[in-house]
Formats: structure tokens, sequence, C-alpha cells
């Protein structure tokens, strides 16, 4: 009832990674053009710990690591200069097995995965959307679904993670299905963030849920508080734009404006739906906003027990479709590295200086530039039950009441 | 003192559309694999009149039109398809040349392309950000440019293109320096919208002025008023966006909202600096709105007659850099055209039903997932000179104040 990764080789589970090692079938000439248009100014490999790559190898781990160059050596800060790793990967167990051995098999593959993000020396590490459980909005069931459910502080993930981030002294970012007992049993999509002394720094919930497709997460949790806190840990301010938050340009900028210099964006999305626009909208953030960003989604297409439907006039099934990974880092200055693989587990690793994102502002204006009263004024007004659009009509079209 | 293509065959002026010309190299299977994920649902090529291409051939125009397809057929609303086209130039004369010689020259030759596109059936054309001067503000001078301003209503740029408007039923947006006599003789940056009876719609003046490098334009002109009106013309409802308003979320957002479903981003900008965000920031913003956008960027390098300097520590020189040209359109459902080329003059005819707009909206929500009361808020907070920004802080960390 699961298939860790797609079998079949249709164009939804091609594997190459895309573009890059498509495009290595190009001259060199022409390769590293295109690149530069595609990526922007080319990210150089890192050079990652051989004990890292030994445990990526041994567990069959895609393990990429990249430096961002192009941050100026300033007079009056010293670089911050730190490792950002995030990690994509498959459920294990059948969805037919039980919560607590789909639950467990997930925590020792994501235990391999923090091992190989840690002894690479990745600072801040973040993990995908809800991956302590398959994504089963898709099915519309709640049984036995919703017994995923954790508590954010002493459920079995946070205390799984907090071990691990003392072991590799490293923050990790935590999405997770959390159950808030104190508020009868709600369910909120939460990102727990572990503070790299095992400790609990706190949490943010989804603020945008998505209503579109087999995405029915509506029927599960709501829209968290209207709130996008940046948590300061010892290596940077980090932000949390779950999934869906990605399409909202807003809701990145309420990040920066709360001064991420990091925001992740923890997904979990097909496919046939959003991939053209997965390149796009997450590196859009970073250039709009002037920070680094960091998309990353789970990979493999996850089966379910019983058939449903899509919505879309078709017949009924038993999966949402290939998740198709693809993560990636981008920078405030337009570039972005290679992503993972379409169809494997792995981690991403790269490093980069924080100084960057004041640099490309003082350099580029985009926030000097906007125009943040105006805007809070007019979409005041729009959401006015009377507004008016500022439409001009051209009096000598055929239907044109001034005419 | 001027050179209409760059002929030196270095990375900056290397001569594909990036990446699709370049991809032909690559294996079938593996290039529309590629295509699939960089640029979403492939566009079909359109089949242009006879007398376009030859008219295209002879004066040595790179003419290209596709059909973007993905609209259902609806119950209650025919479909709306419209042919949107752009046009991308370099400069004709040398900069040498009287302020008299280089407009007839530049009019000479856009009349030639506004004809191609006329006669490819063109509905809405939109000319070059200030089509009709050198982009001379990198130069910081006054004389002799700021002469090359205009009347927006009697000038010869609107009066030359009423009769092009005229002659193919279509609608020209026509981007120039506007000469606002009635107030002092103040400049601004101002798209002028004429209508397919020859008619002056409306105008609009640029809202977001650049504060980098060699865009020197605040030495010219002042940011227009804050609004971002949209036309309704025959063919459809468009914004324009102009150049560096691309650069903000909020102004393509406040077209939107305003009812666009075309929003222009006529610009004129140079490869060092912003090629790799450009194929980004114009998809994302018809992603995020749900609108067709069509970006259009001017080509070659332009030489003035005195050096200057930069702001970036190099000896003076004599031109801005690369215009990479690169113009394409972009659909609400994630997809985009191929592009123009990176270095020759261009039309570009994107044939559209501009029903798809409502149809992807109703699919994807993201209107609906808004929130724009609490974006409002949100924004009227962060301006406020005391806002504390929403920080949760590692109690742990070395530095925390809380430790």
């Amino acid at each position: 009832m699961v298939r860790r990764r797609s079998p079949s080789p249709t164009a939804n589970t091609h594997p190459y990674c895309l573009p890059e090692s498509a495009l290595e079938a190009l001259p060199e000439g022409t390769r590293s053009e295109v690149l530069r248009v595609l990526y922007g100014a080319p990210s150089e490999p890192l050079v990652i710990a051989g004990d890292a790559s030994a445990a990526a190898s041994q567990h069959k781990i895609e393990l990429k690591g990249y430096k961002i160059g192009g941050a100026a050596i300033e007079h009056r800060r010293a670089p911050r200069v730190v490792k950002v790793a995030v990690v994509q990967n498959a459920i294990v167990a059948p969805t037919t097995a039980t919560v607590d051995e789909q639950y467990e098999a997930l925590e020792r593959r994501i235990g391999q995965l923090v091992d190989v993000a840690g002894k690479g020396g990745a600072n801040i590490l973040c993990l995908q959307e809800t991956w302590h459980c398959p994504f089963f909005m898709c099915t519309r069931e709640k049984q036995p679904w919703c017994e995923f459910a954790e508590d954010p502080v002493t459920g079995r993930p946070t205390r799984f993670l907090q071990r691990k981030a003392l072991e590799y002294n490293m923050v990790i970012v935590s999405p997770i299905l959390e159950r808030d007992e104190a508020h009868q049993d709600l369910i909120w999509n939460t990102a727990v963030v572990i503070g790299n002394h095992g400790n609990v720094i706190g949490k943010h919930r989804k603020v945008h849920i998505p209503r579109i497709n087999d995405f029915n997460e509506a029927n599960y949790y709501l829209e968290g508080p209207f709130e996008h806190p940046v948590f300061e840990t010892e290596f940077g301010r980090i932000g949390i734009n779950i999934c869906y938050g990605r399409h909202h340009p807003l809701a990145w900028m309420l990040y920066a404006c709360n001064g991420a210099e990091i925001i992740f964006n923890p997904s979990a999305t097909v496919g046939a739906l959003s991939e053209p626009m997965w390149p796009i909208e997450g590196r859009n953030a970073a250039i709009a906003n002037s920070v680094f960003v960091a998309c990353l989604n789970r990979v493999g297409t996850e089966v379910f027990p019983n058939a449903f439907t899509s919505g879309d006039g078709k017949p009924a099934h038993q999966d949402f479709g290939h998740f198709y990974g693809s993560s990636y880092v981008a920078a405030p200055n337009g570039s972005r590295t290679p992503g993972l693989s379409r169809t494997s587990d792995g981690v991403l690793i790269v490093e980069c200086d924080l100084n960057m994102c004041r640099q490309v502002r003082d350099r580029w204006c985009f926030q000097m530039t906007g125009r943040y009263k105006d805007y809070a004024e007019a979409l005041a007004d729009f959401v006015k039950p009377d507004h008016k659009r500022h439409i001009v009509c051209d009096p000598l079209m055929p239907s044109s009441a001034a005419q």
C-alpha cells in the first residue's frame, strides 16, 4: 500500500533533478550560460565531511552541498556564515500499518537523514511538512489518521528531535500535526522550533490553508492565528511559511517585516498541480524580501487503503499523485542552488552569509521604495464592501455606458 | 556612438533566447520534460498571417507567436480570446545625433514593429519603457536628454501611435517620458493608453522609481501618484506596472485588485543586474494574482558621448550594459511562453483566453485564502515608528537577554 519511490518511468516520476541534471547533456559553454540565466550566480560545491557522505551512501540518501557566494566583507560586522539544511523524504511503512508502526518507521528514517545533516555540519535544519505521517488529507477520512497528531512539547516527534538537536548542536524545525488538548483536542498544522540546546523555542501554526483539489486540509485543521513570528536562534533569525503560504506574497513579506533572514517553506505538493510554480514562488520571495528562502517538498507516491475521488470528474483512485521533491535554497541576490532529485530521499546543505540580506537591501532598495503605508491603506480600502475599483473605461468601446 | 546589437560574443550578449533555443541540443524526451518543469503546460505555436511574417523578415524583426491553452469552455460566458503583443527593440540613431534625428529614427523603426504586430492580428500591443529615446538616465546629464519628454496627448509619439491604433484596430500602450507643462514643466515616466479607435483613453505614471546603480531615474522624475488604474478596453482590462514596479509584489496585486486581466511590465534593464530575476518576478505575479503578465525589455547596448561612473568603484565608461530583451508572457495557470531573443528587435504575439483568470481563481482560491484585511492591519502596524517586531528569542542562546 505504499511505494517509496514511484517505479513507473512516466513524465511525473522522471528521476532527474530538473533542470541541472538534464542539462549535463549540453555543451559546457551553453550549459553554464543557461544556468547563469536560470539560476543566477553559480553556487559552488560545498566540501562535506566524509562521515556525512558515508552515512548518506550507506542509507541511500542523496546528499548535496553548496556555498552561496557573493556576500561582501563588511567593516563593522563579521560574516555570519551558517549552514542551512533541508530534508526531503518518502514515507516508509505501508499506510495499512498501525499508526505507531508508520510513525516509528518514519522516525528511524528521519533519524538517518538528520544524522547526515548533522554530520555535515548543518546549523539549522528543516524537515518537511507533517513529516511524521503520510499526507492523508486527500482521503477525507478521519480514522486512523487524526491519531497521528501529537503534543508539540511532550509528543514523540519533539522529544526525538530534541535529542538530535542537542547531539548535533543544531536548530531543528519540525513541522507536525499538533494535538491541542488544552483547547478541546483541536488539531493544527504546526512547525515546532527546537533550539540547538535541545529546548523548544516555540511554535508557529500554518496561517493559509489550501482549498483546492485533494488538499482537503480545512477538514482537519483551521487557519492558525494571523501571526508571522520570527525565531531568533543562535544561528540566525528564521520564519516558517508552511506549504500553501508559498502562494501568498504578503505572507512572505510579513515574516521579513518581523526580521526573518531565512524563511523555510516546508511543503507537500504534487507535480500535476504545482510543479511549474515551485521554482518561481519561493525564489521570488527571496528576491522581493531580500532574504534566504529554503523550499522543501516530500517525495514519492503515497497509496491509501480506500479509493477516493478528486473532484475532477475522474474515477476514484488510491493515491494523491507524485510528490516531486526538488527542494532548493534561493538567495536574496536572485541566485538559487540546484535542487534535490524529484524522486529520492535527500539532504541539501547550503552555506550562506546572512549579511547578504542587508547588503542586498542597501543595494536594490526594494524596502526603501516599497510604499507600505500606501499599501496598507489600499488594502484596507479594497476589503470594504462598497470598494470601487479604479477602472478607466474607454468611452468608445461598444459596450461602454459612457457612449 | 551606438551599437544596435552588441557585437562581442561575451556571456552578456550571448545571442540565444534562453533557455529554449539552447535546449534544442537536448534529446527530445529530456527537452520536453525540462520545458514542462521550467515553463509549465507548453504554449502551442500561433499561426501568423503571411504578410506579418513577410514584413518581419523584410525588416529583420524576430516574430514569434504562441497560443496559451488550458482555458475551459464555460456555460455562461463565451471565450474571450485576444492576441496580446509586445515589442522589444534597440535604439537606432547614434546618441550624438540631434534629439529629433534620434526620435525620428526610432519612430520609423517602431512603425515597422507595430506594423508587424498589427498585420499579425494583435489586439493589444505594448511598447517598451520610454521607447522614444535612449535610456540616458545612467548619464545623470540633463542636456539634451530632457528634451525628449513629450506631452502625453499632443506629443508626436502619441499622435503617431493614434494613427497606428486606428489603422490596425489595436489598443496600444505607449510608455514615454511625459512633459507636464501645466505643472511647471515636470517630467513623469508615463504609459499612455491609446484605444483601438485612435483615442487616448488615459495615462498612468510610474509609481516605484529605482534607486540603484545607474538607474538614476529619481534625478529626472518623481514617483507618480499612488494609484494603480486599470484601463477597460474593447479587448480586456489592462494595467501597466512600469519597470521597477516589477520588484514590488504589492504593486502587481493592486492592479489585480482593480480588475486587471493583463498586466504589462514595460522595462529597460540590463543583464549583470537583473537577468536572473527577470523570468521569476513577472511570472510569479501572474501566478499570485491569477492574471496574464507580459514582460518586455529593450535590447542592445547604448553608448553615450560622455563617460560616467557607476558607483561601483570601476573606471568611467560610456555604456550602461547590455539590455537583454527576453520579453515573454506568463499565464495565471503557471505556464509561460518562450521568450524573444536576448539581442534582436522582436515582436511577440500571444493568443490567450481571458476567461482563464477567473477559472484559475476558482480553482486555486488564492484570492479567497488571501487575508487582505489582516495584511492591511499588519502593514499599517509595521509602518508605525514604534512598531515592535514579533520575535521569539531562544532564551538559551549566548547573547540572549533572557539568559
